[in-house]
């Protein structure tokens, strides 16, 4: 059997805590990671707080293959996590001569200026992860994936990543909707659940128009059981109607 | 200086970790614990997974003045939040009889399962938050709240929930948008906060187009010193067009 990757992610953002903003890059990072096979586990929003993000990355770092974090690379007084991921590690900030470079060619005039400066301090030793949009990096630290906050740059950062980090066996998914209340196939779903440990059956109801339905979704890296699975859902489905 | 009161929140949903389904919760929670003097201090997405539940909900209840969930009270085999809190609390998961008779009244014919008897399955001495669509209700215990995970029910559990908690000063904001790019402002920004201790001002930079800009929001309990803070914001915009 293959190896599982699993991995976690911290959005570093006070303005989605406060509910200003609605973060759009949980669900970009996560269809990203299935198709890769690696199962995003655990996803935190923390406040722009050094001592946080030092803790959470401490902790996550350690229990999972890959951290990816989101947010806090910029300019400003706000911008601390390329700081703190440092400190997390233990590894001095330093200025990278050829983010500098790349800066200065970028912000021109008055935009180029002390606080552009300090987009160039990374970690020692830190790979960069390039941003195509405004120039300034994410970085990479041992299993630490650090990129922007603001989504279109967050996810050109994150496709890069995507396609140079090594992932495992790819997770396949089906899925049955029904158009009634999830009381009425509970059993038999938890039946069918038995019958398929190694496929994991969720089931999510919706409600639309005060119409009950239910998306039933199936999901296993062993194809042969997943189409028998699934096989098994439309039959108990069908015979519900 | 009246109490601050801090929160965090669990997301329990697979089906956002994998992609699946874009969480629509964490964002409306946050508006209504803003409006209700209350910070949302962390937020964690976890999967259906007791374990996991079990020390998310310990660890966080204990750290937070409260704590509200969503997701994972439904009728199918992948709803085990109340059992998980349940545990986590050490008490036991009983009948709740009037839940009970609410269901029976609710769920007609078929839909009346030994599965949707699950749903009366509260730990003891909860109380009820209602559910005005589909009858299943969340709960409290101690400082835990516990919600549906269907954004529309969700919404209005929290509705019921924002009206009953207690909340501090309610953190008021300011918001002051400029179409440069950070650097041009990150030292005089700095500055400002350097100025104004007790406003928390940060800067979210967007790109359109092409075109760099920047949201400036102040925000504090002290309206005076907000005050004083969004004019010197505005003062030093103006003077670096």
């Amino acid at each position: 059997m293959a190896k599982e990757y699993k991995a976690a992610m911290i959005v570093i953002g006070s303005e989605i805590l406060s509910g200003r903003t609605k973060d759009e890059n949980i669900n970009y990072v996560a269809g990203k990671l299935v198709a890769r096979g690696i199962e995003l586990s655990e996803v935190r929003v923390i406040p722009d707080d050094e001592g946080v993000i030092i803790d959470s990355v401490n902790d996550l770092k350690g229990r999972f293959d890959y951290v990816f974090t989101s947010g806090g690379i910029g300019p400003t007084h706000d911008d601390i996590t390329a700081l703190s991921v440092a400190k997390a590690f233990g590894v001095k900030l330093e200025i990278n001569q050829s983010v500098y470079e790349l800066l200065k060619n970028e912000y021109i005039g008055g935009d180029f200026t002390q606080a552009s400066v300090k987009m160039a301090m990374l970690p020692e030793n830190a790979e960069l992860i390039p941003n195509p949009l405004s120039a300034a990096p994410g970085f990479i630290i041992e299993n630490v994936y650090v990129m922007a906050g603001v989504p279109i740059i967050m996810h050109r950062m994150m496709d890069y990543v995507a396609d140079i980090i090594i992932g495992g066996d790819i997770v396949l998914s089906r899925s049955v909707s029904c158009s009634f209340g999830e009381s009425r196939i509970a059993k038999e779903l938890a039946d069918i659940q038995d019958a398929f440990p190694n496929v994991d059956i969720g089931s999510y109801p919706h409600f639309k128009d005060g119409e009950k339905g239910v998306g039933i979704v199936l999901r296993s890296i062993n194809e042969n059981d997943l189409n028998k699975a699934e096989q098994s859902v439309l039959d108990m489905v069908k015979s519900k109607l």
